[in-house]
């Protein structure tokens, strides 16, 4: 048996299991002066330093010299396997051109298409290991990845082989997305339809859940890409091959997807930058998890998702980075959570919660991950700050002094 | 002689010397293919590759790798020597307490004079050293830090003297500034005159110019701190005694604080959110730079200053991190160009001119630094990005591969 103990805790941060919502989800206990005792990679005990268990001389003392402690950060929804990049677009939006209007000409993410479909699977794992490495290094222990750019079976393939190729070479879970309805590719261009049959062939899916490629199916339902009667049909049909449903929902204009997607049984709504009180009525009925994305409201400059209202209507929020290269690029996730505190006006510790235990429950890992918990994996951070608040408050500034991945 | 020649530059970014104002600021000139020659630690040649001069057996050649060249950045307004930490009031702040709330009932910048007045000045370099450090791998070759927490003879000295012996220590030029005038301490509560006729002391003043601690006095006109009247009487004291004026001005409340330092000589006028026509008309009439700070703007939540108007009337914006423990905690200033691209509209072109040339000139220095030209001091970054749009298109990645400085 392996097992470590940290001391020397100044905070320990025990964010429970998540969903958490309510209080809990503003102030999770934080015990000071604390340990933490791991055992096969499983956190084994929890405490203030005088209480902690004697140990055998096989165990490892780890001092985290008067640091916090926290869980390892998840990234719950990223498109980080992608080909090139959009610097040019950047400058166009700077210069006056809207999001939707670079779309519409045939940019945005068909640019991405065009850029994929030209890559191999080893370019795409090439490309992404060095943005998944400077990501754990800011505390990421687990994420998220779609697929998307693809729009054929064989691209869309390639795309979530190079994921689950990088989750297989590096230590850290990446959990792949079908996000086989980003948007219409060119050779369907006018025939949503058409291309939501073809993508929606039951051998195809087959092979993604027979390969594990993916455990969810995600859809972009907004103007210029598919309504809400077409993401309905893929998310239901995903559903029936056993991808469970994630949504891209109410981002540039209000659709009611969020409401569809929730009585769905999705797992997430994501983005909710337009979410109105019946959204928010219907993700109170339902266990869809809230994923609000600040990142891609500061790099375009609009308006960002409600997040103090879905935390007062006792939400369970999560945070995500929603990294990609055309509409928000920020890599390290506590530059998110500092986007929270200063944009959402959400608090460091639940903006913590929010990158951690919820964002482990918009992943169906909550009973694992996301947690200082008894019988939780061991995936925790060592802060070189002696409070939890530091972490968000100091923007920009990579706190981790050690990542203990499982 | 010690020459290095750097070729393989896919973008070499010929940042002209500041002040850079009109169409150069928006396209300054860009060389494909370079290469640059250095000798002694000054820019000797530049130019396409392929005319690079033939070189002797000692010179070193440095393989940029197909990436960028750009000026070493140049952050011309930090508070980077400092004591402990302002994150209670970070939280605060979030749960709707105003910036000038917390300043007024005490806290704020009073909070950090409390902390500096019992650090020592062992204590402020070994508490600014690190900061600094992270600032240099972000891309930093040149800073300014400013006293203001000390508020007397004594613990002004000590600040003043802890950025000499950085300076001194670090790879890096760092100037000081006098910032006497940053608030009112508890001690002359109520009587601001009394304290700037203490903080004016002839001697006082004399021995930081003797001691060669300052190039540069400043001080902060706002509500709650300085009026008009006494910014006026400090700076001209101060300028008397040697010491070129800079201001905080405008960034709460329009005091007017812009044109009297703008009549009164002042190298650059800092902050201007909320500047008006006159404030701009005073700026184009004088040789003062414009600083922007939209740190400070994304920390507080407030209103950014009008980058983009003062760029069309033909001034030579530069931008800084403002870096200080309560208004913007900001360390990357390539982080602060990102915030320049998406708040302040400004193209990231505009954003590197404003951190390079536009901020040399903000600090007297425009004819030794900030620019890639020949005669220059060879201060310059190369960037593992193809073009130089990707560098504030990657928000929050680390694009430097490596600082060549002098």
């Amino acid at each position: 048996m392996s097992s470590q103990l940290i001391t020397n805790i100044a905070q320990l941060v025990a964010v429970p299991p998540g969903p958490v919502s309510g209080d809990t989800f503003s102030h999770p206990p934080i015990i000071e002066s604390a340990a933490l005792l791991i055992e096969n990679g499983t956190i084994a005990w929890l405490g203030k330093q005088q209480d902690a268990p004697t140990l055998t001389d096989a165990a490892e003392t780890i001092d985290a010299k008067g640091g916090t402690v926290v869980p390892g950060l998840i990234d719950c929804h990223t498109h980080v396997v992608h080909a090139g990049s959009r610097e040019n677009e950047f400058v166009q939006r700077i210069q006056g051109a809207s999001y939707i209007e670079i779309l519409e000409a045939g940019g945005g993410i068909k640019n991405s298409v065009r850029m994929l479909r030209e890559a191999t699977e080893d370019d795409l794992v090439a490309q992404a290991r060095p943005r998944i490495e400077r990501m754990m290094q800011w505390g990421v222990t687990t994420l998220e990845a779609k697929s998307g750019y693809g729009l054929s079976h064989e691209d869309e393939l390639k795309t979530l082989r190079a994921i689950k190729r990088l989750n297989d070479d590096l230590s850290i879970e990446i959990v792949g997305t079908y996000l086989g309805a980003h948007t219409i590719p060119p050779e369907f261009d006018g025939k949503p339809d058409a291309y939501l049959d073809r993508m929606l062939d039951r051998d195809f899916l087959q092979t993604i859940v027979d390969e594990g490629l993916a455990e969810f199916a995600d859809v972009f339902c907004e103007r210029g890409a598919f309504n809400l009667d077409q993401a309905r049909r893929f998310l239901e049909t995903c559903k029936d091959a056993g991808l469970t449903p994630k949504i891209h929902s109410e981002q540039i204009t209000r659709t009611g997807a969020t409401k569809m997607a929730a009585q769905l049984g999705a797992i997430s709504a994501d983005h909710l930058e337009f979410v109105n009180d019946e959204d928010i009525a219907a993700l109170q009925q339902s266990g869809t998890i809230p994923v609000v994305l600040p990142g891609c409201s500061f790099f375009l400059g609009s308006p960002p998702a409600p997040a103090r209202r879905l935390i007062d209507a006792g939400l369970p929020v999560a945070l995500a980075t929603d990294l990609n290269p055309g509409s928000c690029t920020v890599e390290p996730l506590p530059l998110i959570m500092s986007m929270a505190c200063t944009m959402l006006k959400m608090t460091p510790l639940e903006a913590l919660v929010a990158c951690t235990a919820n964002a482990a429950a918009a992943l169906g890992r909550a009973d694992k991950i996301g947690a200082i918990a008894v019988g939780h994996r061991a995936d925790v951070l060592i802060l070189d700050m002696p409070n939890v608040n530091q972490w968000a408050y100091r923007v920009g500034v990579n706190g981790v002094a050690r990542t203990i991945k499982n």
